[in-house]
């Protein structure tokens, strides 16, 4: 690997000009999945959750989605147990009803006077697959744009939804997959792969870093194979062929692998939501695009092995961010001693994209 | 349902003129329920707690239970884990022996000197199955009378035990109990009822609420009908025949049903006994009296499906009181908006008769 | 049993001059067990504790066994997670490379510039199967002997290796086994035996008390007559023959057994190596050095009969101290009433070879 940078000027350790990056809250300004579309029923509502905010989410028999404070305003019992009626959800415990707007529409039971409150509501959308909520300021919903879903529209591809929760603060999920030479983690996976940085780009709320590949040992697994398309071999003439580019657009992760001007063979779009109030979980929400080969139902069949490659892959990638996590509680803050420039300037961005948790 | 009150004026949300009624602690000086006479064998001891202040119960082979603190002056391990040994327990660890003023009357070990400081002693009462304790001011216990348990001495009753853990502060079991709009709840089991309010009544320490019930959908449960001793179906005829009146006489509850001029065909006795020293968990013991019917072994028969019946009830009930516990911890406190006034009346008359949480 | 002390000045409960016994850290200038060295094969590296410091033993290929702090100096994840090559250790996530020494040798992706700073390192010998580390300055390592451990070299004994994590203070196990009182708690395990105390010697660092036993009931256990080598029995012609010497030579504690002017039939070390930072909880590692009957073959025959024994009476006592770690936690100190002077004396050494806990 050809390096481009030197360490003679390691920052202090942990710190970002904005102070301890785990502690650096998600910026609520922004459309973060809450579930997939799947799991909520027409007529069901669930209950989800953003940075220790419940959230329930409804769908109606007629009419789309919408999202409230998942407590109750009399009890503050989850509405996500209710139980969904017209345009309403009604409480389990005493059947108060909300409107989409969280108003409270009915007390059953209520004398003359006026409805007492209702609830918070957030701007709901659902696009491919995805329900996403606004957390922040419901003004800026309508401005600010959904991302792009990988290809999820594009037929030529295939893609798998994936995703789990992670005992860690995002920011580690952001770092994890931006640095490859973690590849040397996945060598079991992956045989020996050796990653060279070809550079990186910063501009406002996002930054890119790109890598080529040449193995140096090991068999290509059958996963990577499906990825390319086609066998490759370890010569010279294939090596550095591919080009990785990772990019962390706030608040969102993307990395594609793509030949200079081709269609990308893969495509990778991901998020990490916080989950508890300190952020120190975050549930995955992933959509990982497959260009399909020339053979029609090639790429179908082998599905079930791409499914357990990355899997495995990803299991490896959070064992290992969990045990950061774990060491940072530990600590009792971040130790962590970078020497990867793009990686410095990663956590900048974090940190500065963020919002700084209140000092105590 | 009539309405007899408006809700023109929602007081401040969560607050009894006293504060967060979640942070209230029951008041010691009554007779406290800490086990059943089954659970503790002659010439045993077992453990129990009230409040976070753990309890030995000693059963010896005569006389009568006696209640220790359970921890060993020596080194604090329980004495609930020892030997019982006259009108004594022994240590299980070094032997230590405690008789049942408390007093440490045997160190075996012990050379010429005076004896180690004992435990303290509860007052102890046992009675139609139940071991209570008083765990205030000794002083008061003789005073204070028991209360009346269910219809457990009347033969014209079968009465059932029951009770379990509930993770939630106390004063969430009164208030579900106390309030049948929640009958919304219990849709699946009992089917469509429509309570109607009667009224209240206020006294010292106590506060009553009156309901009729109307049949507005679904089919009578089996549990019911066996309640009332007979089937009753939807018309004008049966509804609100039969009034409920649940009571709070601090710190028991009680729930009857009975038509006028007759003897109840239900009578509930319930309390909810602190378990930690929060007082955020409680352990509940119910004495459920149902009146047999004419036709003699009908009821026994018919018993299993009662206890069923009840316990699904009761199940969903301590799921939603545990909610509530749990939204209490996220929020850091009460944000209860109350509009119902018996309610109302409720939380102040527990926060009166509690002991107020020392502020920190 | 002759009593040689009185209890007229019982000091007040729980105190030693240094304050809390419980908050007494464990002093670390001392050689500390860590791991067995079967758990260590030949060419990896496992991860271990002392008082909240995590500690990746290695075994290289060739030559000794060394110690490292377990957290990677880049990310903080275990190094003992890593793969051994060579003299070094190399982390699982990017693959930095650390020497004996702790050094950071090499980091597969570095640029031109100084390597990053390395990770401590901790003094590190092994013995009769044991792995010990030397967690306080390293500059009096080497003029601090490591202990005797047991009859683990003498051909006339067999050793039984055993150990367990428990949850308390290592204080409690040192008290535990020093006080023979406590034979009350395994009567089930061993009858009835009446300890008579002889006396007890105090010198820099060390205490010791010597007992001898007397069968007042119940038969004799096999596991008590195998270490015996015979089957004694309850005359008067064998009570208080053989002498019990309990010794905490700080901060190792040992048990022998032996008949004036014999070698011991018993020879036990143990010690208590706290695990996390608050050292409420430990790992015990202890050699149970038994003698050699003359029948050849006898104890080889008989051993798990022994070892069934002795793990009853050692669960006997990890219930009974972790009791008392749990009334410690509830009461938020210790109200420890001693009357036994040896205990008083054991309690004084302890706190004064420990390091006080930092004032909060």
């Amino acid at each position: 690997m050809n390096q481009i940078f030197s360490t003679d000027s390691i920052p202090p350790a942990g710190l970002t000009p904005e102070g301890d990056l785990r502690r650096v809250r998600s910026n609520p300004d922004f459309w973060y999945p809450v579930a997939w579309s799947r799991e909520l029923k027409v007529g069901k509502t669930i209950g989800t959750r953003y940075a220790g905010q419940p959230i329930a989410l409804v769908r109606p028999a007629e009419g789309e989605v919408f999202a409230l404070e998942d407590r109750c305003a009399h009890r503050q019992v989850p509405l996500s147990k209710g139980v969904v009626k017209g345009q309403a959800v009604q409480c389990c415990y005493h059947g108060w009803a909300y409107g989409r707007s969280g108003r409270c529409i009915d007390v059953p039971y209520l004398g003359k006077g006026k409805l007492p409150n209702g609830v918070r509501t957030y701007p709901c959308r659902e696009q491919d697959g995805l329900i996403f909520v606004f957390p922040g300021d419901p003004e800026r919903a309508a401005a600010t744009p959904l991302p792009r879903l990988a290809q999820t529209t594009n037929p030529d591809y295939k893609t798998r939804r994936f995703g789990r929760h992670v005992k860690c603060h995002y920011s580690f999920m952001h770092e994890n997959l931006m640095d490859m030479n973690h590849q040397f983690m996945h060598m079991k996976q992956m045989g020996q792969m050796k990653p060279r940085f070809l550079g990186q780009d910063r501009g406002p709320g996002m930054i890119e870093a790109r890598y080529t590949f040449a193995r140096t040992g090991g068999k290509q697994p059958l996963g990577e194979a499906l990825v390319f398309g086609q066998k490759r071999d370890n010569s010279a003439k294939y090596a550095h062929r591919d080009v990785m580019t990772i990019r962390t657009e706030y608040p969102y992760q993307t990395l594609k692998i793509q030949a200079e001007g081709t269609p990308p063979v893969m495509d990778l779009w991901i998020v990490y939501v916080p989950q508890d109030a300190e952020e120190m979980t975050n549930r995955v929400f992933g959509l990982l695009s497959i260009k399909r080969p020339r053979v029609p139902g090639l790429l179908d069949m082998a599905w079930p092995f791409l499914v357990a490659f990355t899997e495995r892959i990803f299991s490896e990638d959070r064992e290992i961010v969990e045990l950061e996590q774990a060491a940072w509680d530990e600590l009792g803050g971040d130790h962590n001693q970078e020497v990867f420039p793009v990686i410095r300037s990663l956590r900048e961005l974090l940190a500065e994209c963020g919002i700084p948790a209140a000092r105590s």
